[in-house]
């Protein structure tokens, strides 16, 4: 009577309930695998907590006879076996969608629809491992998912196949970090992904793990020991050479902050016209808490202070080309020596030391500015009179009228990006989805430059006819020092026998700047800076 | 031979010569009338100089005989008297165009589209005084500006006629000061008015008379003898009581600032949907030079310093409605500290006191922030924990979602407006003229809050379809400094065959912050932050 209360409460689960409708006694001692436990736990933030713990609990009571039943089936015949290359073939509904956790291979080509995250995040591991998911979101970590996805056991990977070959050596990339098998992959060398949508915006801290990567170059490998930052000392005066150690020696800041990247969303700009760059979608930004010395510490420490002449603080990463040209970048000395810019040399990321893939072991970080400045892989620091001659910051990374073309362009013209505008995107519904009619929740991201706070979203679901204010979530941002994104949804109702709707969101930051309606008209060569309002298109079922 | 090459360098001059065909000579005396004597001549900041030489120049050679003509006439017979109202009634080419010159009458009516300013600019005098327009524009305080008008005079003033009488006492605005004859008034009481958009761009610095006021109360009249501000100290520490004299002895401060009022282009913005407040046109916006004390230096002489529980610095006006109550607006007390942002005390504009309209003697200007803080005729500031309690400050002058109307407003949910976004408006052509086929010049100006630099403006003559980038004007912008606006033009060929331009401008600022293609998605029930593309409509001559 109470699984009938619950089945009730929970659509989908009668379906589940149905196709495995039979169930014979077991065993308890069957659930004990080790194989099921996260191989890298880490903490969890709540998102999505509540429904798995209801759909969990739900679904635990439906699924546990069944459970018994197959894991006493595979206890008593020996298991089938696969190949890697097998599994990776069920990738869709089509094909059946199979996943694996530690040796086993499980068939949940049933389970997908009802699967408590949504559908589309179980689809993220289709055809492959789920241990860099489940290490992501820790509320898989217990018992009763465990049972769960033991229903679905259909077999082992084979001890014979192995993982396959890494990258040969003379390949300069051969030494790249492995990276997460979620991220949406715009370029293998120099390596460059973002998180997929369906992930983006599921904490207000991304993980590590999902954190979109940009590199220009090959990833260096550094020897934390040996590692040395040169800071070079004022005319005359003294330069410094830190180690880890000595910048540990200065007072630790934390600080929260979003990172974006100038070609985030150029996808969209690419279909106005074809412009030169990496097709990045949505996700080119992310979140993370930041911890390392002020910049205007360490530059305090080489005798450093405002100048009228030297005004640009120069950052050389220890990432190069073939031709031993190294990254390159610049901000305002200005920006570097105010204490209340908080621009720190990071040296963790959300509790961890960096990652590889993001500067191990020291980066900028300059809250506020466009991801090109926050230099990864740290080697040099200078004052300058001049901004970087890196190609990065005099070639690149600028924005022109959409008149300029690459016959026309004097980069001398424009000005290095480093704020940047107010931006905005919806991650949920996505583009081209079906959504059920009654209502539907909108989901995503706001963020401006320089600090500025976000202080509404507007949602239309009617192509920019009429308008609803959103609900801004995640942290409160700091007056002037609003580093981060907030995240926001809408619940809206859907007007009854709408077929289709337009879904747009356009934000307003603190200085009551807006996102441009079209990307046209701010259409550039170099696909950068694409803030107009964001557009999906989303079907509705009858 | 030298006057005929002359006449076909100048389109119109034939016809000017044609027109005046005859010429007796007269003694030279005749010319010396003081009343050709501007009364307020100002310092000229050379615009349309170069253009006035030499039209000046030739109209001169030409001009020369004719004038002794009249002028010889004219001390023969007894000159035909006017009144002030006749004159009034002849202000467009079909009652004839008039103008006065101290006691003298003139028919402009031929010489109009020869102005060398051009027609437009001369038209803002029709019927009335030349003396506002020659003050401001001292270019005409030549003798052979004075020679060319000599050759149109048909009369003099009635002396029995009076100047129109002066408000009633009773009226609360009856003290309020005499306006230059050429603003566009958008309310009388309080006044509130706006320069010609022939005259707005004409200059870097708004001439004083022509700067655009906004008065929410009767303008007070103050004794700069008994003049004080009260600056009240931090708690437990001592109030100042400054005179004018006291507020001399800070160190000056000059800086050359534009305001713009949040409504500016609210006119546009009623054109979507009514709204609430002046019809202000694209002239709420104008640029001085501003002398005074630093707001920080008197600050910290009065004790006070950055606080976490004190955030706001409060402004109170001696601008008060019939229940006493005063003006007021508030800013962050980190912006008013801050050297960097130059926040004044100001008591001098453009190297004048302070007019009536703009404060005298005091009033304070906060660069790149909305007009509403720069509060006139101040009597008090105070660090406070909240903003100012202010009507100005706590409703009004805040954005809102297009969805908000008066009966959903909630104006503690929208942030006070202080930064402003960045804005354009295009002040030649106008809407509805039309223009020469072959070449058009457009021309305009641009400005973002905040000390953002104008980096770039974007001209379209097709609706959107393509453009071309304007030759920036005016002083250069300091980086994170650019308190005052560009001046911008582009001259572009008009496509063969085309019997209409929709002209568009839209400006980037240097945190590549753009303005929205459209009114709509930005209206708001206050009509304030219009900055959408601005657009204009003209025709060609075929």
């Amino acid at each position: 009577m109470l699984l009938m209360l619950h089945r009730a409460m929970v659509p989908g689960l009668r379906q589940a309930s149905r196709l495995r409708s039979t169930s014979r006694l077991c065993s308890r001692a069957c659930s004990t695998d080790d194989s099921f436990q996260p191989r890298h736990p880490i903490s969890d933030d709540n998102s999505g907590d509540r429904g798995w713990r209801v759909m969990g609990t739900l679904l635990g009571l439906s699924a546990v006879l069944a459970y018994h039943e197959r894991q006493c089936r595979a206890a008593q015949e020996s298991p089938h076996l696969y190949t890697r290359e097998e599994v990776s073939s069920h990738c869709s509904p089509e094909t059946g969608i199979w996943v694996t956790l530690g040796h086993e291979v499980f068939d949940v080509t049933e389970f997908v629809d009802i699967h408590p995250g949504g559908p589309s995040k179980l689809m993220l591991a289709a055809g492959g491992p789920l241990e860099p998911f489940w290490s992501l979101y820790a509320i898989h970590n217990q018992s009763h998912v465990r049972e769960i996805l033991a229903q679905y056991k259909i077999g082992e990977l084979n001890p014979k196949d192995k993982a396959p070959p890494t990258l040969g050596t003379c390949d300069p990339y051969a030494n790249d970090p492995p990276r997460h098998p979620a991220l949406k992959i715009n370029s293998q060398r120099p390596f460059n992904a973002e998180p997929p949508l369906e992930l983006l915006t599921e904490n207000y801290i991304t993980p590590n793990p999902l954190f979109f990567t940009r590199n220009h170059l090959p990833v260096p490998n550094l020897d934390p020991d040996t590692y040395r930052l040169q800071i070079v000392g004022p005319p005359g005066g003294q330069s410094l050479s830190l180690s880890l150690d000595d910048l540990y020696q200065f007072p630790k800041h934390e600080v929260t902050v979003t990172l974006q990247c100038a070609g985030n969303r150029r996808a969209e700009m690419t279909k106005v016209k074809e412009v030169k760059g990496l097709e990045w979608r949505t996700g080119a930004i992310s979140t993370a808490r930041w911890a390392g010395a002020r910049l205007c510490d360490v530059l305090v420490q080489a005798g450093h202070h405002l100048s009228e002449t030297e005004v640009h603080v120069c950052f050389e990463g220890l990432d190069s080309d073939p031709t031993g040209t190294a990254y390159g970048a610049s901000i305002p000395l200005a920006r570097a020596l105010d204490p209340e810019a908080e621009v720190i040399l990071a040296y963790e990321m959300n509790g961890q030391p960096l990652p590889r893939d993001h500067g191990f072991p020291v980066r900028v970080v300059v809250p506020g500015v466009v991801g090109a400045r926050h230099v990864k892989w740290l080697g040099k620091v200078s004052v300058e009179p001049e901004e970087s001659e890196s190609h990065w910051q005099r070639r690149d990374y600028k924005g022109f009228s959409p008149s300029v073309d690459w016959d026309t362009v004097d980069f001398d013209s424009a000005p290095s990006i480093q704020e940047l505008p107010i931006q905005s995107a919806i991650t949920e519904p996505q583009e081209g989805e079906t959504v059920e009619s009654g209502e539907v929740t909108v989901r995503g991201y706001a963020w401006s430059g320089g600090g500025r706070a976000v202080v509404r979203v507007d949602v239309s679901l009617d192509g920019g006819l009429t308008w609803q204010v959103a609900e801004l979530e995640g942290e409160e941002q700091r007056p002037r020092k609003a580093w981060a994104w907030r995240l926001w949804q809408l619940q809206a109702t859907v007007p009854a026998g709408q077929k289709e709707l337009n879904i747009i969101c356009k934000a307003v930051d603190d200085n009551y700047n807006v996102q441009p309606d079209t990307v046209a008209p701010i259409w550039n060569l170099r696909g950068v800076l694409n803030n107009a309002w964001h557009r999906i298109h989303v079907h509705v079922t009858p």
